[in-house]
């Protein structure tokens, strides 16, 4: 038996980030392309600019900044603003995947993560 | 902006307890009934039938002791086993549930509760 989890970010009940959009940001670091980071993470050019549009509205400040394109959508950086951002969501989602594991082993037992029994 | 988060336990991929079938065996516990349990967290008799024995072959115990029916199913008890099982998912999903909003305020800063920005 093992714990699964997920955690994401809402404001007035919309998600505004979670493990998606944070691939999506790491993609875009790593790549310098949103249209790179989106075949990267399997969804498409189109999508990918909803996901950061409806991340800048809803956290009300620019997270990427796209140089003039040429045929595959030109180069992206993150702003500041994001990086800091991205980096105090990693610093949660990793922290708090630690602690449960922590937490599930400490509770259920370590004899459980093979499979059956309490 | 605020945290949400999920948990649930899997056994070889396939999902084992969450909170909807925490919500069910609790409702067994208040309700003395499946069929009464059932209703009362909006899901069919048929449904819950299925999840408490898809439980119990997955956790390898068994989890509710039904009584004879009547017409509404009869009365239904925890056993001993299912007991200890959901105290221990109790400790960790509310134990997880307090540590995610701590991490979260730690993180982001309590400023943010209200609504927008980092």
């Amino acid at each position: 038996m093992e714990i699964r989890s997920k955690i994401w970010l809402e404001i007035d009940g919309e998600t505004v980030f979670g493990s998606g959009r944070r691939a999506l940001l790491e993609a875009i670091v790593i790549y310098g392309s949103i249209n790179k980071a989106a075949q990267q993470i399997n969804i498409s050019y189109r999508k990918a600019l909803s996901y950061i549009q409806s991340m800048e509205e809803r956290l009300g400040m620019p997270l990427v900044n796209r140089k003039t394109g040429g045929k595959n959508g030109g180069g992206a950086v993150l702003t500041k603003d994001a990086e800091v951002f991205l980096k105090k969501y990693r610093l949660l989602e990793d922290g708090i995947n630690e602690t449960i594991d922590k937490k599930y082993s400490d509770i259920f037992g370590l004899e459980n993560k093979s499979g059956k029994g309490v």
